[in-house]
């Protein structure tokens, strides 16, 4: 694109392209788009109220800001006595990116006074030659010694990232003078070529794209191209970790593979570092490749939840189709990663679908990830739950990954919570975009926006209560006196999406996914978009044999799920179809769980256990095994495990009568 | 029972008690029973020559028997260096255990030159006070002071298992010297509850009995029920290995324990030394515990190819119903470990439902876990495999336990390759056995069984194609004058099994599952049944989503699958139904892979792919894609993965039209 209507190099925002010719739309910052009420104004306030407090509580509490104390105090502790990972740093960064994207939201004198402190902290314990990794610093080996596995690019991709952040929010330069240092230490190791080596998860890529849109220093750009073109060449030792270079996408060049492989949130935040340097160089083959890669991850691995990563081993993509709910890990961190990766997609492509893959997970998995306290996180995120599994103890970390059966306070390894929380903050970023027509709506969340369109400046208020309903309205508090267009995404369940200017309806064209409604607007106009929420049935695709013959329900963006808690004594819903010709009823809730839900009622059978001995029986008994008619009680699958361990699913097995 | 026809104790066989109190079977031994032709007799026999070399080979190349040598040399190394896995004393266990069963089938001047070297080697590895475990001996921590994942414990349970068996088939005590002077020390340090500790992995339970059934040495037992009792009470930290107290069956303990649980060869090996316990103390509540997980395991947490445990994290059982092939971890150890707890407890209730188990575990899973050329294996075996993944590189160990396209030639954790040779070694034991009444066939494999009844000597030769078709004939080649019983097992698949003598229809009694024929026989008398081998539909429990909707099929005991090697042009596994309502056409080959075998074709309907951007549909397009017929070929499980790697499937969804 040319004739860029904004600089967006001055953005508040994620991934601020220093190059628009690659850009279809241009992205707006935090100070142009403000969350206002609702599902997600109210998280993110509880964003900045609970989570993050609750955050800095654990961070603290396990040692992860005290290991940087500890690297210039002269009491540095061996691996074993870590009460905190190996690359905690980056958690510790990641909360710090996530209290610095809300100052961009809004002034926040503790989160300030935090940063500044925690700030003070990390430069202490910075090397005077810009390294920086407190679990190498405190002794536990040598630096860059065991890239594969130490995560020390990682950790400065994050610092990176943080700091960006930081001087975007604030135009401060305290954090991102620390983050400098440590990447122009790695520019001289690694720059041009002068050392071979790869960090075996990718993160330092995208970091340092951003850290050269900021900065405009080339080196850091470069940098990550050699990063980018040096994987995939099984450069990655594999003696560092039990894992194979597949795991780290270290056994295909990423310009040749074909589908997302290995470790999910690997592969998809490699993916955003290959979009990133694409926007910058303009390399078409980097854009071929994430599409193409885009697309078989989901159109072929991904659930309808938005997890992705069907594999506990290796935390990681499975084969095509490779979907059964049952044992799915999906990853909150990876669902994190696919928005951001189709964020970027849709920067450069403009199509809608990148921001159908954003709504899903966000509405879905993302919401699912964290309790309505917003105290309690999913690292991975079930589809399916056949027993009452123990609940998570109340203040514990979680050892292990897997989910019990409510979501536990913190994690050994406890990336996913830091990663909820900068992503909450910064969500304002996701809404709406700009481009020489206009402005674009991406996702329905109640807000204000002000953009500088080529036509001049535009405000809107989006008021909703979507996905509650389908009614959208949209109000022009500013507008110059020429022309602009309004682009509203129909996502891509909605059969229709009529569009109405002022009560009356509007003609619209349609373009890469949107309705755009090209006119003179005048202050006050009206404009009212009708997705048809109504619920619907939904299969997987007929390769995904773990719930062939299975329906899902969905209503709007939102996921529904059979939750033993709603059912009726003698549901036992690991046996029971749908029945999927009768009416589906809606039932409204002002209150549901803290929020206004609807709730819905379906006629289904229940399969009494015959009772058999084996687990298997000939086909012609199993096919005559009574059933009784039940009713059964769907609700939002992001509510879902509020309310103590249950059983829940989202697929069900479908029955005609 | 009491008035035992035999002394077990003298029995050259697995699983010899010496109080038969609790027997409603008395096992024969490898003098008894030996295997004449067929699938079983051919694999005896290739197990000796191939599997047997082969596995001493990698033995010494991996470093598991230099381990030995290395203490006494002087020349210990670091855990780092150590080239095979902490535990490996007990692969070379295992494959001692092999060698020696195998002398109880044939003499096998190799193999005792062999065993005597061994013997020696690890003689001289063995402390003075009869402590022996090269990877702690070697520096590597204090004996017993890591037991939850040190294995000290497991490994001294197979030297004791090894030496029984070397025991029982030469008289030897070389060995048994060496077991005995462990489990003294082992007496001593844990014996009376003088110290408190379980290994973390069982195995040693039902070593400690078996060598007390060999010596009557009470202190043996004594220290089983010691460490039986002691279990489920998170006795075993937990701060050892990433796993919970579940994981190693110590969250519950075993006589109040409901299902199996945690790492699944953990837990039937566990439950082989609670039947054993069981079988010298009479305490019901052991006996009740194990048949009551047994039928939780067997109703709800095992594969129709016989593999228990699905879950790879953990190597695990998981929740009941739980069973998606696709994802399934099936390790050959826990199958072998449930032919090995199913015998138990068929000795102990002469029900036949137990020797079913075994049957479909040998015929299905142990028989797919190996090659037809008997020198590559499976540990972890698939159920469903979608893409054709990299066959495994020729002559190399194989990293994980995750299956490739092909059979790995060894592991790095290589427990299962031993642990299939030293069972088909004595595979012999598993085939009949004798009571009051006469003389029990289990398993209709090829041979010649010799046997003291109460009535007198019996002599009986087995000769059958089976599976190959269902005609099995026993003929009576000694026979006391007075009546005795022959008692056939009736499989649960087969709804009739006639029986006839000398050509005429037999009257028949059942008993726990046995056609009872009750006579006074004759030398020359000829014994037929017929077993109803045609292919048949099988679905499993309602409860198990990922094949809802899904047909298996079977011939007799077998389980076949689809592989792609074997279908037409134009089909793609991945997306076919079965219809459920057409014939299933037999093809005979003299030669298929080696053996002589039916292959089955059906009528199928083949899907093709819809192309869908993503990975689910509404329901009302999905069910309208169009079908097209396709032939569908299929071949017994067991020989799969033999012509290289491809795409295989067991469970397809079955079609009406």
């Amino acid at each position: 694109m040319t004739d860029t209507p904004t600089r967006p190099t001055g953005t508040i925002a994620p991934v601020v392209p220093l190059n628009t010719e690659q850009l279809a739309l241009v992205p707006l910052g935090l100070d142009a788009v403000h969350l206002t009420a609702g599902f997600w104004g109210e998280w993110q306030r509880a964003n900045r109220e609970i989570t993050a407090p609750h955050a800095l509580h654990w961070l603290e509490q396990d040692g992860a800001i005290d290991a940087f104390r500890r690297v210039r105090s002269g009491t540095p502790l061996d691996s074993k006595a870590r009460p905190s990972l190996w690359f905690s740093d980056s958690d510790v960064y990641k909360a710090l990116e996530g209290l610095s994207w809300d100052l961009g939201n809004q002034k926040h004198e503790a989160f300030t006074a935090t940063i500044a402190e925690l700030t003070k902290t990390i430069a202490d314990a910075q090397d005077a030659d810009g390294y920086i990794n407190t679990f190498v610093q405190e002794g536990n080996g040598e630096r860059w010694s065991r890239l594969g596995w130490s995560h020390e690019m990682y950790c400065i991709g994050h610092l990176v990232q943080a700091a960006v952040a930081h001087k975007r929010t604030t135009g401060s330069d305290e954090l991102l003078r620390i983050a400098r240092a440590a990447a122009d230490r790695l520019v001289s190791e690694f720059g041009q070529g002068r050392r071979h080596g790869l960090d075996g998860h990718p993160e330092i890529e995208m970091a340092l794209v951003e850290l050269y849109r900021l900065t405009g220093e080339r080196s850091y750009l470069e940098l990550t191209e050699q990063f980018i073109d040096e994987r995939g060449r099984g450069t990655i030792s594999t003696e560092d970790g039990p894992f194979d270079s597949e795991y780290y996408q270290d056994a295909t060049p990423v310009r040749d593979e074909q589908t997302t492989v290995g470790h999910a949130v690997r592969a998809v935040y490699l993916l955003c570092g290959v979009v990133d340097l694409y926007t910058e160089t303009g390399e078409p083959a980097l854009l071929e490749a994430a599409v193409r890669q885009w697309e078989a991850m989901t159109s072929t691995k991904t659930y309808l939840n938005g997890a992705v990563g069907s594999r506990i081993e290796g935390e990681a993509f499975g084969d095509p189709y490779e979907l059964p709910p049952d044992l799915v890990y999906g990853e909150t961190c990876a669902t994190i990663g696919v928005i951001m990766l189709s964020w970027r997609l849709l920067l450069v492509t403009g199509e809608s679908r990148f921001a159908d893959s954003i709504e899903r997970a966000l509405f879905n998995l993302l919401a699912a990830s964290t309790s309505i306290g917003r105290d309690s996180f999913f690292y991975s995120n079930p589809a399916q739950r056949r027993t009452l599994r123990r609940a998570a103890p109340a203040g514990e970390r979680a050892p292990r990954s897997d989910a019990p059966g409510t979501r536990p306070a913190w994690f050994v390894c406890t990336c996913c919570p830091p990663n909820i929380l900068r992503t909450i903050a910064s969500l304002s970023a996701y809404v709406s975009t700009t481009d020489r027509s206009g402005v674009q709506i991406h996702q329905y969340i109640p807000s204000t926006i002000d953009v500088f369109t080529p036509a001049g400046a535009v405000s809107l208020q989006l008021d909703t209560e979507y996905p509650l309903n389908g009614a959208i309205r949209l109000q022009v508090l500013t507008t110059p006196d020429s022309a602009w267009s309004l682009s509203l995404r129909q996502p891509a369940w909605a059969d229709t999406a009529p569009v109405r200017v002022n009560g009356e309806p509007a003609s619209t064209a349609t373009r890469n996914g949107y309705l755009v409604v090209s006119r003179t607007w005048a202050v006050g106009d009206a404009v009212e978009l009708d997705l048809p929420v109504a619920p619907r049935f939904t299969v997987m695709h007929p390769k995904v044999d773990a719930v062939h013959g299975q329906v899902a329900i969905e209503r709007g963006p939102i996921v529904y799920a059979f939750e033993s808690t709603d059912q009726d004594t003698g549901v036992d819903l690991n046996s029971v179809e749908v029945l999927v010709h009768e009416p589906v009823r809606e039932r409204y809730f002002d209150d549901f769980l803290g929020q206004p839900s609807v709730v819905l009622e379906l006629a289904g059978v229940q399969r009494d256990d015959p009772g058999q001995e084996l687990a298997w029986a000939p086909y012609e008994i199993e096919a005559a095994q009574p059933r009784r008619r039940v009713t059964l009680t769907a609700i939002p699958y992001p509510l879902w495990a509020n309310r103590g361990p249950s059983v829940m699913r989202i697929f069900s097995p479908a029955s005609s009568s």
